[in-house]
């Protein structure tokens, strides 16, 4: 439950420009305000079953923009070789002191943050 | 005209595989195998007109892509820190020699490649 919650978090947080605004607002309701379905119906003005089969149209729909695109599981390879580098970049320092390495060490930070 | 050219060539490397097999065997016919109207008509039955519309439409689903999903922008920026930490890696290479640095260098430039 927790998964499918984190799953379709992630999924929409790559995607969900993609969708209309109506689902959008459905799709926070969920997500970020932890409403009910009778309160995100409420606020949608649609039925309690509307609401439950917008959010998982939507998450079918935020799959097959994955399966297409890949953008998760190519973010999530960039981000195992950004770390693999600050590794890297972390034992140098461990052996050399030098300023250029800190800027090296931020930027890459800069990167996996952003 | 080889702005345009290029920008749809960029557009369809990032966005392509949300287009319909028949959209995407369009463009590559126009992109890769640079075919004129008349050939990719004959090629998928249907009209030069028809053909020369598949690719203005899919150039502006591809650009609404884009406006909403700012992968092209994104990966720019990406590519821009990269090759900023890359010549400081290569500076610091002028002044230390350590093998983790080549290392290093090596794994930013697969991620500057990927």
């Amino acid at each position: 439950m927790i998964d499918n919650f984190l799953r379709l978090s992630t999924l929409f947080d790559f995607y969900g420009a993609l969708l209309t605004k109506k689902q959008q607002d459905c799709l926070k309701m969920h997500l970020y305000e932890d409403w009910s379905l009778s309160e995100i119906a409420a606020a949608l003005d649609i039925s309690r079953q509307a609401a439950y089969d917008m959010i998982h149209r939507c998450t079918a729909t935020l799959e097959k923009y994955e399966s297409k695109l890949q953008l998760i599981n190519k973010s999530k390879k960039r981000q195992t070789s950004l770390n693999s580098i600050l590794t890297d970049v972390n034992t140098l320092q461990s052996a050399i002191s030098n300023k250029r390495l800190h800027i090296i060490e931020d930027k890459l930070r800069e990167l996996l943050n952003s």
